[in-house]
């Protein structure tokens, strides 16, 4: 624990934030600067600085998806920074689908390089030579490796903290397999792990399969998991490819098989935005008073705030001490808030950042041998004895990851509407809302809703089974699957 | 577990390594090649793959110094890779020391940057101007932050995997006081914590103070630890430094202190050579027969090795997965190898990732009710009572770290040699020895030792207080300090 144990430094209660479904730009600013999250100053476009509040959930997040993947047999490498820019080259789909964004190294120590590098945007160019040094048998596969790194685009679109960057955190994997059907259950298990980790913590989420227009540079299908966020658009958190065998014969990668064949793997990548997942975690909690985390997330599950009055100072603080050894001693991550602060500003800052469970003492408190608990989630107080504490603590932990996620549910299920027709199309585009429509699968029509509405065909949903029962709602034609449109972010 | 459970691709056993003492190069390029560890074939010079056999060693070092760095206060916090010029160019001393090895990215999407940007050699340049916005009162301090990241040098030296790359991997701390003295208590604090981890990892080192002209660019002193390696040269795996306020004023970070007066903050910092600490890792303590590792850094602790007879099969399996359960339920992190290799292949396969434990189980084992247990550092066998074997592998835990650290320490002591004079100097850096010396401290000297030896005076020793009793060993003036001499790698 730090001295001051996370609190903010400027310790002066400000104006609550404003509404994050009427002003989400100010709010989410607003949000990143006071809870000292991120700072946009650092003064190079895209590069943001990731403060000690963003970073330990930011360490939860990549802690609770890299248990995920090694429990699915994946295990950590790392590769380089730099790709050769003839590795680069040699897939040329999935170059095309990344030249304009790419930084190159060119100089070191004032001097050219005599090749220069790429610095990664991802990294199938830099793994798939090695994966023909490393693959020769069918007993080398399956293969799953993955690695925790930022990667760099230069993004021309306007940049935003964590959602949009030229540098942004994710996790990559990279599978490969003896054949299509173990390529393809690899991608079923990839959205389990990401839907594992998105339920913990406590987001709602759309899982869609792209349409064909819209995949990964290479890939040969691709599936995405988008979040809504307050405004009514859609954001992008992860995303698993199926890759065929296109970067497996770019690179010839090969196998012998049980049959003494040589032959190409399948293989699939999986891209888990950190950056953006916390994004969406500050964005579907928050509220104008700041952060809302579960337990486990915040730098805090537990702050106890004393508040003595004369005459019981001593009283007031010696159950807090005594409070906070108990919970320590029980597992709980809890910090004595003992600072000279007023209660006031102590509930303001600890409001920001998030801590679920707030524990207040006083006079009444001590006198009649029970606690004042405030959970952040719905700003609400009861009276707890001080037996029945931990019980209620541990009760509260799953209260409010269940209450949270039950919200973000909800408002996710309540932003979706049925289109039927072009009409329907163009007015909920206009409401903002996430439609579902039956569509006929063309380019075109959704070049033309993209023109017309700024909407994007997002893909129709994984996890439950959608059939169309009319025609493609904007052009007429007969349907083939159930899609959502959105705005992306 | 994946699903081959870390085993080696390659199955087939091959001769014993070379003598690490002998041809340490050897040694070391095959057991990164023969243990998985490190890929060389990457294709850039000073780049390198780090494979999961060392990954998750590195990702454990890691979490041994963030959790003891986190215990001391210390905070998570992420800062850009890139460094704009402007700011890279603010202390001068500092920009000398890196500017001949610094990367620049200058293009992005194959059109020029408006401004080119420093790939960070080291992140004293992108947190100071960060600083001068976060500290304002000596309530803001002291501040302590960290990064995990990797750094970038253009290493104009031969490059080695681990040891010395143009991408390698390190924590690098940047903590601000209020005073010297608050500094000066961290810079033994970050040696507390470096000693604390290091003794874990059962590495020996000398902790020394560098020579003024041997410090990190724009420090006022530096303090480093070196390890020894098995070809008696010396390897610096981390660096502490008191930067007074050399880099508070470059960049303009004041405070208000308690009476009024804005002042310049006292700045350290604190670099943990994760790479190297991973080299240090291997070399100390492996061995012909590859890896020996303590408990809790090998891909597994304990290896059932079960060696099926005919018309026992069935029993032996049986008793080796009941032991796998039982273990795995009192937490150990156990694997059963039941692959179709031979016993002697699993034998080779699990001393060469350097797993410390090994169970055997044959017919002798099953009629007897005990386990033949192996242990990695002696390559020794015991035999362990079925009812002994938790309490048992508990106290070999402890009984390894111990052996391997003593050894550490017992051949480190054993390399030093006392010097009374030039020929002395001379005669044992002939012979490879680490030299103390009583030493006048004059830099001219130290460049003479260097270039008539190739040794270095690498500092005086800070754990423990020695003082010269005689003259310069080299050049017989009066002397100020005793030192130690060493080859560095």
């Amino acid at each position: 624990m730090p001295a001051n144990g996370g609190a903010l430094s400027s310790t002066a209660p400000e104006a609550p934030l404003p509404d994050k479904e009427v002003d989400l730009g100010t709010w989410y600013d607003e949000v990143l600067k006071r809870a000292e999250l991120i700072d946009v100053r650092y003064g190079v476009k895209g590069f943001v600085v990731y403060r000690p509040n963003a970073m330990r959930i930011v360490k939860r997040i990549y802690e609770m998806f890299e248990g995920e993947l090694e429990s699915g047999g994946h295990l950590p490498m790392l590769l380089p920074l730099v790709i050769p820019m003839a590795n680069f080259r040699r897939e040329t789909e999935h170059v095309k689908g990344f030249e304009d964004q790419v930084f190159y190294i060119t100089e070191a120590g004032e001097k050219p390089l005599d090749e220069k590098l790429v610095v990664r945007p991802t990294s199938e160019t830099a793994i798939y030579p090695m994966l023909s040094l490393w693959i020769h048998s069918y007993s080398d596969l399956p293969l799953r490796l993955y690695q925790s790194v930022a990667v760099y685009r230069h993004e021309t679109k306007a940049t935003r903290p964590l959602l949009r960057g030229r540098e942004f955190l994710w996790i990559e994997t990279h599978d490969a397999f003896a054949d299509e059907v173990g390529a393809k259950s690899q991608i079923m298990d990839d959205l389990q792990v990401a839907k594992k980790v998105y339920d913990e913590l406590g987001l709602a989420f759309l899982v869609v399969e792209r349409e064909p227009y819209d995949k990964f540079p290479g890939a040969e299908s691709s599936y995405a998991y988008d979040a809504l966020l307050p405004n009514g658009n859609v954001l992008q958190i992860a995303t698993t490819h199926y890759l065929g065998d296109h970067f497996t014969k770019a690179f010839d990668v090969t196998f012998v098989d049980r049959d003494g064949n040589r032959r190409n793997p399948r293989s699939t990548c999986f891209g888990i935005g950190i950056s953006r997942t916390l994004a969406a975690l500050i964005m579907t909690h928050g509220d104008k008073y700041g952060l809302v985390l579960p337990f486990g997330l915040s730098v805090h599950d537990v702050v106890i705030v004393p508040i003595p009055h004369k005459g019981i100072v001593e009283d007031v603080m010696a159950k807090a001490r005594q409070l906070e050894d108990k919970l320590r001693a029980a597992g709980f991550n809890v910090y004595l808030d003992d600072s000279e602060d007023t209660p006031g500003d102590k509930f303001y800052h600890w409001d920001m950042l998030g801590v679920p469970a707030r524990i207040e003492i006083g006079r009444r408190e001590v006198e009649g041998k029970f606690v004042t608990l405030y959970r952040r989630d719905e700003r609400t107080r009861e009276k707890v004895k001080d037996e029945d504490l931990q019980d209620r603590l541990h009760a509260l932990s799953k209260e409010i990851l269940n209450n949270i996620r039950d919200r973000a549910w909800e408002r996710l299920r309540n932003s979706i509407s049925d289109a039927a027709s072009r009409d329907d199309i163009e007015r909920l585009a206009g409401e903002g809302r996430i439609i579902r429509a039956n569509f006929c699968g063309r380019d075109e029509c959704a070049q033309e809703i993209k023109e017309k509405t700024g909407y994007e065909v997002r893909g129709r949903r994984v996890d439950v089974e959608e059939k169309p029962d009319g025609n493609c709602a904007w052009c007429g034609r007969p349907a083939s699957r159930v899609v959502y449109m959105a705005k992306a972010y």
